[in-house]
């Protein structure tokens, strides 16, 4: 049955689901959605997601979307899979799922609220919001130092005290790897205190190695480009107070 | 092995986890922790969970948080516990994964953000933040218009068409519920132009009774001793305006 995925790079959830695929050898149709031109908006789009994000799956005839549900369905799914991705022990696999409901409201909101409110807007055409910027910092922030003092445990490198990564690390992983995007001086900041947060990405980047590196060559570039336009939208700014915020 | 679950009434994903244990026979002690007293952040909770939220499951030796987490654990762990609950097709649980993942960042976000800063902050000591309750109303009225037109289908009164309820049913009528507190008015404005979410709270209550009622049963002295809390808090205002927002 033919596997596809509907992501755009620059989503952190997307570059979860990507990674996970590569790691586990599993085959699949990449359909590129930018987001940034407004592709989840178009019909054909809404009739693989009506929700009009990204990533989407569709396999055979089955559709699905929401990251957390989409790995666990290709870790259930594909045969092949190590078990530590996604645990056949029941109370395992609920450590898992409380890890990743608690990504929503915490890290995931911290963080898309931060980048998208700094600099992301930008490249939607929208302003920035320095006031939703710093709300979303706070949350990120307090959701680091939780995840620094008690997802990530003494026993081993990955969440929960494990020796091998789960879907759980992955999601968690790339949605701190969005922070490579904002200015250097940002980043340090935020993440520069969290020196185990450092090392599990680093251990993560590691066990998905090269797959992961390769899904992430876009934030570089992409960097370059939204500092770009933050900067153009700064002299715009002093040129005409009061267009941008 | 003992099952305990830490909770309180008034949080609707504890309602949501009580209500699935009655419904399935599956024996518990009820622990209250009182949220408005502060009861979640004595020491010896935090042992329990280190978020310091409701609701929360301590099953023999085993911890666990996250309302998502638990029911699946629940629904997983055991027995008698019916499929429809949470299937064990992988593709329809996927779907039901889906939606509890949809709802974090939708419905859950836009009611409890709406409802504390509207009125149950008063009940914490806090201010009213008239502005934060607009921008959780927008969010909550955007999830009930997707919940009526794409969660709620043709073929069945469940959630994604089934014809019996999923923990995902449950998860998110206990949201719905907690506007029952609110003011008549502003819970007809909100909920009243959406007959098939009313439905759907009906169905569900029906399947799940005379569980669901007796868990809720709490709505209704808690909506007087709130609007008692608001109208004491708006005489304040008149009094000495400013102090409240």
């Amino acid at each position: 049955m033919a596997l596809k995925l509907y992501v755009d790079r620059m989503s952190q959830p997307s570059r979860a689901i990507l990674t996970f695929c590569k790691v586990n050898g599993i085959d699949f149709e990449e359909v590129k959605i930018q987001l940034a031109k407004g592709q989840n908006f178009s019909p054909e789009y809404a009739e693989v997601n009506p929700m009009k994000q990204v990533p989407a799956l569709v396999h055979g005839d089955f559709k699905l979307f929401e990251s957390h549900a989409i790995l666990i369905y290709l870790a259930s799914a594909f045969s092949g899979v190590a078990d530590h991705w996604y645990p056949a022990d029941l109370q395992k696999r609920a450590k898992i799922h409380s890890v990743l409901d608690w990504h929503h409201s915490n890290l995931r909101r911290g963080s898309a609220t931060y980048i998208f409110n700094s600099l992301i807007a930008l490249a939607f055409g929208l302003p920035l919001n320095l006031e939703k910027a710093a709300e979303g910092e706070k949350i990120l922030i307090a959701s680091l130092a939780k995840i620094e003092s008690f997802w990530l445990q003494d026993d081993g490198p990955f969440l929960l005290g494990n020796s091998q990564p789960s879907i759980a690390d992955l999601s968690l992983v790339c949605e701190v790897m969005q922070l490579e995007v904002v200015e250097t001086k940002d980043r340090d900041r935020i993440l520069g205190p969290h020196k185990r947060i450092l090392k599990w990405v680093e251990d993560t980047k590691n066990a998905a190695a090269p797959h992961f590196e390769e899904i992430h060559s876009i934030m570089s570039p992409a960097k370059d480009a939204l500092l770009n336009l933050k900067s153009m939208a700064a002299k715009k700014e002093a040129e005409s107070p009061g267009k941008l915020a």
